[in-house]
């Protein structure tokens, strides 16, 4: 029987509630026919983690070998496979976003020195938590032991509602559209780029007002049109896109994807930033997609993207070896 | 390609939060590419079902062929193949229980003559909103165009509760226990029966001490327990049991289930009550596993949770022709 260890941060809380059950219910590993699940959560999370230790038991699902309830960093980490750092400080009111950045950044160094310490080169990590990408950041430069390759930040969630808003758009489905491309970060400037998509490996024709006025803006601030409707940050919609990004390592993937990666020069990008680029994934590893054309519009979007996460390294410096 | 409609009640609150992506996900329908989904609720909740309705289109699902959210319970019902009925009237402080069940046999009482008009006989309807099993005796007698077998409430969670609690006491899988069996009402007076159960075709053996004093309470109130460590009442669970159930109903099941049924004499059980049996369910309908031998402890279990129903019966006949 094969086995993955698999630990959540942040297990206690929304996004985590929903995407445990998704895990379960069917797992994105290749060859795995169970998991042993750890949960990590703070001291103060502890009690409501076991009522979810409860109703995890209470689904019976055969996918489950052992689950782990634990606020010890070190005891969750030891020996995992795979680490979906979902857990963030959340921005409190009045809170400036550089102290968020600090705040995390303090915290994802720390965890960051443990998974170095006490995890194997194979382990592979995925930032959820935000500032996803500059969290990331932190812990490749404080995780010399695992391959830059081996973490990755979140921006499936992107993808997915960047297809999705195209489909209604030109009222088709939303899988018969490949190549979307989010480059940057995961935040407001991060770049919706639909120039390269085809609808079952056609072009696609939508007027550039749209893209600029409409999609880009739409896709950007999907995030909080959700928080104005729903009272309620993203969820599920954010686990589904975290199952997304664990199949699509573990499996490879038909289409191209965007994953935040270590940047090492690609289309003029500065080196040494966790950045979404458009890849070809296999389970072996990724490819960045090269020479793609970039048209003016979205080039200049690209270096505003580009600007604010070297701004956001620049406050984390610190942490950076 | 086939596609079915499906429409979820309540379906702004937490079960249906959890249940609509994991549908969505895998779905448990038999011959069905897609679906049509209908989200219903009160008015008051159509803000935060847009907002539910923008987090599924997020996810890409290739299985989403529309979506639609409403508080026209005509329109919601109206050709639909599954009705899952999760909402109903949650208990307030300090409210009577024989009001909850006037006040949802209200509610379920419109809302059956509504399926009995705009429905075709084929239309299956679950129940989870509680009182389940009186709401469910509720719709069957108020809806003489659907087929008694076509509507069942759910009893799964507290099976999955009761097998995944016996696993952990004897150290096994629990995908590997078979023929536990709920008899009864969906409440504390349920009767989690193992005296059938085997493990891998072998019968299983476990003190009458401990299915006395620590198994059947320990499943009555799995519920309660679950409310107290999380402060929030069961969903990814409850979502989860609802999944196997329609799972069960539209494609059989190997092993015995537990669904809240009509009955009509069984085991000395009065007829005409909404109440879980053992059954043997293909995808064709259910029967009732016959000739059981009940111990007598069972047996006075099984006797109060039918005279629970019975009273419950009573509190609601002005709405049963």
């Amino acid at each position: 029987m094969n086995i993955k260890n698999i630990c959540i941060t942040g297990a206690a809380g929304n996004i985590s509630y929903s995407l445990i059950f998704r895990l379960l219910s069917k797992l994105p590993f290749k060859n795995t026919d169970k998991i042993n699940l750890t949960l990590l959560d703070i001291s103060q999370s502890q009690k409501s983690l076991i009522g979810l230790r409860y109703e995890i038991e209470d689904c019976a699902f055969s996918t489950l070998n052992s689950i782990n309830v634990t606020d010890n960093v070190e005891n969750a980490f030891q020996e995992s496979d795979y680490i979906i750092m979902v857990g963030a400080k959340p921005r409190s009111k009045g809170m400036e976003r550089s102290d968020l950045i600090l705040d995390n950044a303090n915290i994802f160094k720390s965890q960051a020195l443990i998974i170095d310490r006490v995890c194997s080169p194979s382990t592979k990590v995925i930032v959820v938590g935000n500032p996803a990408n500059t969290n990331a950041l932190i812990l490749n430069y404080n995780t010399p032991s695992i391959p830059n390759e081996n973490i990755t930040s979140l921006m499936k969630l992107d993808q997915n509602r960047a297809k999705s808003i195209l489909a209604e758009k030109i009222n088709e489905h939303v899988e018969d559209i490949q190549q979307m491309i989010i480059w940057g970060n995961h935040s407001t400037t991060q770049v919706p780029d639909l120039s390269n998509c085809l609808l079952n490996a056609e072009q696609i024709n939508v007027d550039d007002t749209w893209i600029q006025n409409i999609f880009i803006p739409k896709v950007q601030k999907r995030g909080g049109e959700i928080i104005e409707y729903r009272g309620l940050s993203s969820a599920a919609s954010a686990a589904s896109a975290i199952y997304d990004h664990i199949n699509i390592i573990d499996n490879g993937s038909n289409s191209w994807e965007s994953l935040g990666i270590m940047t090492s020069g690609e289309y003029d990008i500065e080196s040494g930033l966790m950045f979404s680029l458009p890849l070809n994934v296999t389970s072996e590893g990724y490819q960045v997609i090269k020479d793609l054309k970039i048209d003016t519009y979205i080039e200049t979007l690209i270096k505003l993207s580009e600007k604010e996460l070297l701004k956001e390294r620049d406050i984390v410096k610190s942490y950076l070896p």
